[in-house]
């Protein structure tokens, strides 16, 4: 099934470029509300859940029995920039299980903003684990794993009991059997397992309002959701995307980026789950993706409509700052999403 | 017209995302000689013309009058990396049309590599105009504009004599009509107009042969083409595919990226011209897509084969260093490849 184009990217007069992808708005029993496309393929959902991947961390009690705050719980659910605070809050993170850096298995990444790249040329560094967009994650895996009482080593691997746990949260919450079949890697090395969106949408229909859950997962969702949405910097950071919505819409909105193009979404005050893949996996396509739908299902008052047209069509510059294209959705996506 | 699925990526079991795109092969005289996709639409052929963009320079006298060097045309010609040798090469050109730095209008980029940043870094330094990827483009601008007698001032406006007669030269290689209905701003300022695939791939047709050129003409685009060839390091840089393709085949085969996924080539031995965007605007894809054609085009000896096959299928690796997924053809391209 071809998905449509939804974005498209304007130089002067001309459409540039053309992005597709497929998205499914779905409720807390399942039912889907709107969608476009595909939603039935499975797609590897990277990083948009890893709010999901960080419930065995808070449903056991580790995080409590570690002495986590909500910033660190958030950073547990981040793809941050590698700055000063991200790297400070995973280091902490693991300061409180009692390890050292050496125990991350994420592999080392370069922090995402020149300012902080700066800092470590300066000092003639190499990046490191704890610079790795994934590092808070990772502190919380190995939080997990030193609370459970099993061996931190190997923690990434798919048969470790901390990504079982994770595994078996994320079929709970997706309703998808997670087999071998459907298992890749992650940039930062564990498994991550393909997904319909049309089930990804409704874990996160659940995640954003607790219901059809038990009473110890639905407790652990909601000091999820809140710490995220209380902490929107440390789930991304300086001009990200997933920070500046959650900036603009406070605790009625929570939104999280994934590598190739996947965006998750959760609005509690409708009850709705999101989720959606750009098919040639470009995060800027996805961020207007997930704009226009938020756009489209959020009431806004003016600073909200303000802060989110921003993201909605953001420009294209040329080296010196000049105004040269635009990154938007095509008439089509615009006209359904208003149906909605 | 929906262009197809090209190119795909992997991860596991699983493909992850997919780009589509179209491509035209054409001989000296116009004819098509394989297409997919449609080759009709304007695109902006963005740096992948600087070559074409570079005739004006060599045709006129100027590059001659200005002591220019075969690296240093070639610089004309790159979208460079920003490398110790790709910036003092730069300076020099500037040196010899007896101008500053300052007279530079592409506005400032990082170096694409991170050593080459950590050295701005540690002398905390910004990046200049000089760093900017077209910095050699123009540097040959402005030395034409000295030789032409004209201001340099204004020399990235699409009314200016510079632009004006690089316009007449790419109007007269594509045969395509270039208004203001099909201009845009390049990300160094320039104009960039869009030109149909079809037209593209016959002006590197002629590019690569001189065919059907007049004599002037036909000198500029050999000089043009044999100091893009001696000079692949000058054209990109370390790790970087039109320097590799160019390294592999020798003299055989001109290949020259664009942004937003456009790719030009030409194969002289074979009197064929070659001209591919990414419907998405993917460097990722158009290079595999332009590897792909080039392999199914070209005879190779067992170093170009394996030299090329690297480029073919660029693996994907998880930031610890692991290969986790695959960018290649999908297998009806590859077929319809196969059978040209």
């Amino acid at each position: 099934m071809d998905n449509p184009v939804l974005v498209e990217v304007t130089r002067g007069p001309l459409v540039e470029s053309r992005h597709r992808g497929a998205f499914a708005v779905v409720d807390p029993e399942g039912n889907i509300v709107a969608s476009i496309g595909d939603i039935a393929r499975p797609v590897y959902p990277r990083s948009a859940i890893k709010a999901l991947q960080a419930l065995p961390l808070v449903e056991s009690g580790a995080a409590e029995a570690l002495g986590l705050e909500a910033p660190e719980l958030a950073l547990a659910c981040s793809s941050h920039n590698g700055e000063e605070r991200h790297v400070n809050a995973a280091r902490v993170m693991l300061l409180k299980a009692g390890l050292e850096e050496d125990s991350l298995e994420c592999g080392p990444q370069w922090p995402a903003r020149m300012e902080d790249v700066a800092v470590l040329h300066r000092a003639d560094e190499m990046p490191c684990p704890i610079h790795n967009n994934c590092s808070g994650k990772h502190a919380g895996f190995l939080g997990l794993a030193k609370v459970m009482g099993v061996p931190t080593k190997g923690y990434v691997l798919p048969d470790h009991p901390v990504q079982l746990e994770i595994k078996a949260a994320v079929e709970s919450m997706t309703g998808a059997v997670l087999g071998q079949d459907v298992c890749g890697t992650d940039g930062c090395s564990i498994p991550t397992y393909a997904v319909p969106l049309r089930n990804l949408a409704h874990a996160f229909a659940r995640f954003g309002t607790g219901e059809g859950l038990e009473p110890g997962r639905a407790a652990a969702v909601e000091a999820l959701y809140d710490a995220n949405v209380d902490n929107p910097y440390m789930v991304a950071g300086t001009e990200r995307f997933c920070t500046n919505i959650m900036t603009v819409f406070g605790d009625r909105v929570y939104a999280k980026t994934g590598a190739e193009g996947v965006f998750c979404a959760s609005i509690p005050e409708l009850g709705l789950g999101i989720a959606l893949k750009c098919d040639d996996g470009a995060t800027r396509a996805s961020e207007v993706m997930m704009a226009a739908i938020v756009d489209a299902l959020v009431e806004q008052d003016e600073d909200e409509a303000k802060g989110l047209q921003r993201l909605l069509r953001p420009e294209i510059s040329d080296r010196r700052g000049a105004h040269v294209g635009d990154i938007l959705p095509v008439e089509e996506f615009s006209g359904f999403l208003g149906r909605m």
